[in-house]
């Protein structure tokens, strides 16, 4: 489902904030939009799964899922059904987010279904060596996020530049294709500058966004920098 | 929040069946909606989270999530946010569906979440015992569903009608206000009849309606077999 | 199982602390028996799953595993069995401690299992309601245990002296038999009298001891306060 | 700790099967041991927690704990800590067993924790791309167990050849070190010579050994396959 996507990439996780639940997520949304369509900068968003279905009718860029079991259509009371984000408007969801961690044999499990079902599997790690793993599972995005950054302000890029250039380097050994996306502490446009020249091919970005006093700018200054 | 629900009750679990997702969610709940309002008979739908919006803009019947998480608003991707699904239009949740369980400590902080928020809580439990700790957390429904018997079309009523009784004595010694549901091979109008004149208030069913040739008859059946 | 353990009653919570591992936990408990000797004060020790043995083959005051799982003996690589526990010595077992946390139908199970197998079931639990639900499942023991306490010094009794009152009458209604244990913070022996004198039969302890300068000194003095 | 094995090696996983619980278990690990030192064929024992102790006493091969937890010394009550594991004697650890299913991250924490203490790391893997991830992670030893066959008495290398050859080819392309074991359905001793004849380096088994008539005979005729 990469044929999907253009890099660089930007994708606004909108976790469970409040800033960024019910009507406050269409809004957020419809910002990303503006910027995308002003910008021509590739931006998706991913709101909570009751979100998916006002967000995605509102707006006309990529609306990821943060999460779906691993599971088919039947007796699953309280699991998120691969057809039913996508029915709802998701082009795609965020697997193992860190905030959400998988069994290994959930997250090779759902990338499957996200292959059957023409969803773009975006899936996070902690780590290299996660890094490595995760690429053999061949996902179409892989999205690096320090845990201990997570919400930071400090972006992996200047924390931890070498993760960043490590997780690469081992990644590319073993998956050639998928796109590589930099998360956790990015709040500036430098931080996306800096992302991108270490070689990754976007960012995956919260808390800098959500709770931004003006998303809207920073939305647009994250896209801007992505072209410098 | 019982005040919100009159008894007897039939809830209905959407559970993930692809006959119960997107616009068929929308269409099964216009089903319940339309029996309810010719019977009078209290009858709730319980779609998917991504389900939850539609259904609730479609319908004038209470709207139940199957599982929310035991969180606040924040740092939680792939989360299910008490304030979400009520802000999508649910009036409560199912919690600790024997397809989807719950540490003790969930379930406690999940109820006094719904409690703050005015959403019903709707408690599976499992058997006599569990129904009882159940009830000692002081749910608002209470509904008992021996997983064994669940999608096999025997109804709890018949095939233990024991564990129905037993779970009201015990419930009702430790709570005497949680309304006490019958689940579990709910498949024919006999089932409910015999499920309340067991002494529950009501029923959770899912495959004998969702699953039928004609959900509207069912549905049907079961309100008027409240009525009897 | 309760014939087995007289009151007040002192469990001492190895955890997984290094001064309590492998050989360190046989001394350690060596010193508990001896307290328990001298003073005739019923103390059970609780050490990791790889020390019951030599723990139980060293002393002859009752051994608790800290956890079982909800298994009967088969296909269940990695998991802890009642049989196993019990023959390695143990006389019974912790179960849903704060930092294993379990979900209400496998504590339901447990408790089931540990009465077919005679051994002693001590259930913690973080708060009144929590406790009242556990008090339904009619375990042998049950230990209250705030976790935002455990390991901070302060006893529960003395921070919120209300929880241990409340739990004691709240669990009474539905439980006349079971055995209540204070715990969480518990390192001084004040905190031990002020336990009993709220209601409960006893402590149930870990850093206080197994962290101290000279544990058989704690033990001692904790014993000494539990006949005052 | 690879230096510490020979291949082609045999492990045998107890599980929590009663015929290998207690004095049965080290029952079972002198007979393996006797096999070995008749057969000079690698052979270690994978006994329940509570066992390890006394298997690693009495016996002169190695022995394997069936799991550790992601954890360093502290307070993690009712958990498993790696140096308690090898203080009670094991030289090693399954990890991500079929039946005792792990986060990618914990598989990841796990290993760099058994590296640390010198403790071999047996991780298995369901499939072909899940070992491959595993294979990134550079455990001491990767075991390829499809979940559907274990216990069947169907072996992988026969129902499934394909699997093992596959997982191979794409294991080498990420690690050529790890040692390869097939695991799930070994029951015949032609059965561990179509293991090793597909290139694995030896087999992990559990109820063809435990649950055999004479465990001696079958352990003599799995490592006389071996040699063939």
């Amino acid at each position: 489902m990469q044929e999907k996507l253009q890099t660089p990439l930007i994708i606004v996780n909108f976790k469970t904030y409040s800033e960024a639940t019910g009507n406050k997520a269409v809004e957020l949304a419809k910002k990303a939009e503006k910027v995308s369509f002003e910008t021509k900068v590739s931006i998706a968003v991913a709101p909570q799964f009751t979100d998916i279905t006002n967000v995605a009718k509102a707006v006309n860029i990529p609306v990821f899922a943060q999460h779906i079991d691993s599971i088919q259509s039947g007796s699953h009371t309280g699991h998120v059904l691969a057809e039913a984000v996508k029915e709802a408007g998701a082009a795609g969801t965020l697997i193992n987010h860190s905030e959400r961690q998988l069994k290994l044999s959930d997250i090779d499990m759902i990338i499957k279904i996200t292959r059957e079902k023409s969803l773009v599997s975006v899936v996070c790690a902690n780590n290299p060596t996660i890094s490595a793993a995760v690429a053999a599972l061949k996902p179409d995005i892989l999205a690096i996020e320090p845990p201990e950054l997570i919400g930071t302000g400090i972006p992996v890029s200047k924390a931890k530049p070498e993760v960043v250039t490590d997780t690469i380097e081992l990644v590319r050994e073993i998956n050639q294709k998928v796109i590589i996306l930099c998360g956790a502490g990015i709040s500036h446009r430098k931080d996306v500058a800096a992302a991108l020249r270490l070689g990754t091919q976007g960012v995956l970005v919260a808390s800098g966004i959500v709770k931004a006093k003006d998303p809207y700018i920073v939305i647009r200054e994250f896209a801007e920098a992505t072209r410098i």
